[in-house]
């Protein structure tokens, strides 16, 4: 999944990102299901061991356009781990309590615990995406970011959290059929927002914005993926394995006790 | 399921509940894995469903001595589940931040948000269990709290929260046996504490505690069931189809959009 990983320093082009590569997974979509089975099985095994040893945590974060599939991907890849273990936050628009803060401090108070995977719906990247696009706040103040972020997520993996970041990466194209399907099947209608359309006009502005975030704040220590996303099951594939690879590198093991268990009785 | 239902008023004597019963199961354990893969679908859709009306919260209590099968109850039912729909709670021993306010603060800060289901592992009933056994305070603060708790828990369901509390009911001699498995299963040994014995010793106490707690605190707005648990498929089945029942009468709705649709050009 190296191809998809983005090097530190990179300038990136999103243009020169085929959204419908497929070519990191030789099957077709039933296939890519059953292999998608069999990882969960080792998700689960491996989220145990992360939860019983307790040394580590895990944030993935998850960004992309709109409809680009990020509760799809939740749904999908994380679906099936036990939720005593995983913990989603979506983080919408900040309430006035939150914007009374730095945009960090709602972020730092969901980062997962030591045993804990947590998953990341939009994030503080938020805070250079549509903040930036719709000016609500000053450039002086946003382009400050990038390097609050990186110092912050530097922070959060020396501390101990391993720290992965995938964008989700459709067509324009592929946007304006999932825009329209949701609002052909009745139950998507509630998904679809009158204001999507008002954001697919600024698609250009974003693709720019994401441009930046990809190029300045992809690390040795907390990467960003490009997924190839325009196909659901190929998305699901890919960040599935990135997910396996990163907590099978963590190696959890389930804590060896000290105790001489030959000498309890248990009356 | 109404058997294991206490009635709000009810003097509940745990010996007259066999932890072993298997009467509302017509079927055995292959057979109840089944049905369980079953209900499961079902959940996935209702959650769905609640989700996407945000209307109501529910929020599932769990509580039993030690080795009771909350985290295998927590797993085997609401494994399946999207995990951006539900969160589990797992309350710990309180830290002294935690300590330096009222027992439900923390509580309070966890319940779950309209839409979301929450699962509590352990919950503030521990406030008037481990807290009453070993007089963490004094009786004339604890003995208040059951009629605290019922005007939180009125509270939360007058505003909205749906609230089904979980006896997992087991028999000491069952006890022992998973003790004795924790020591022998070098994958369970982690969850072993030689604590555990000690607050075995207090079995009698805490069956008196639980006693209160189930007489005095299950009412017709946050009810307790009182679940066989001396086999785990029984009880996963059961638990099962009281969270599938309770959120069958929530009947949640993907909402109407009164939005015109027949006007929405996407560019």
């Amino acid at each position: 999944m190296e191809k998809y990983r983005i090097k530190p320093g990179a300038n990136v082009n999103l243009d020169e990102f085929d959204a419908d590569d497929k070519s990191e997974f030789d099957g077709d979509k039933a296939e890519a299901k059953d292999a998608l089975k069999e990882i969960a099985k080792d998700l689960d095994d491996l989220q145990e061991r992360l939860y019983a040893e307790g040394k580590h945590a895990v944030l993935f974060v998850i960004q992309a356009m709109d409809t680009g599939g990020k509760d799809g991907t939740i749904r999908s890849v994380f679906g099936d781990l036990n939720p005593a273990g995983c913990r989603v936050e979506a983080f919408k628009a900040p309430t006035s309590n939150e914007l009374a803060h730095d945009y960090l401090w709602r972020i730092h108070q969901a980062t997962p615990r030591r045993g804990m995977i947590g998953v990341f719906n939009r994030s503080h990247y938020e805070d250079v995406l549509v903040v930036r696009v719709h000016n609500l706040t000053p450039k002086e103040v946003w382009s400050k970011r990038y390097d609050q972020i990186n110092a912050f997520e530097r922070m959060l993996t020396e501390e101990g959290t391993t720290i992965v970041k995938f964008y989700l990466h459709i067509s324009k194209e592929e946007q304006k059929k999932r825009l329209e399907e949701r609002i052909e099947d009745p139950t998507k209608r509630w998904k679809f927002n009158p204001k999507d359309l008002d954001e697919r006009k600024l698609w250009g502005e974003y693709q720019d914005a994401f441009k930046d975030v990809l190029s300045k704040t992809s690390t040795a220590y907390a990467p960003w993926y490009v997924i190839p996303a325009n196909r659901n099951w190929y998305r699901n594939i890919v960040v599935a394995r990135i997910v396996q690879d990163t907590l099978r590198d963590l190696n959890p093991q389930f804590p060896e006790s000290d105790l001489d268990f030959s000498n309890i009785v248990i009356e």
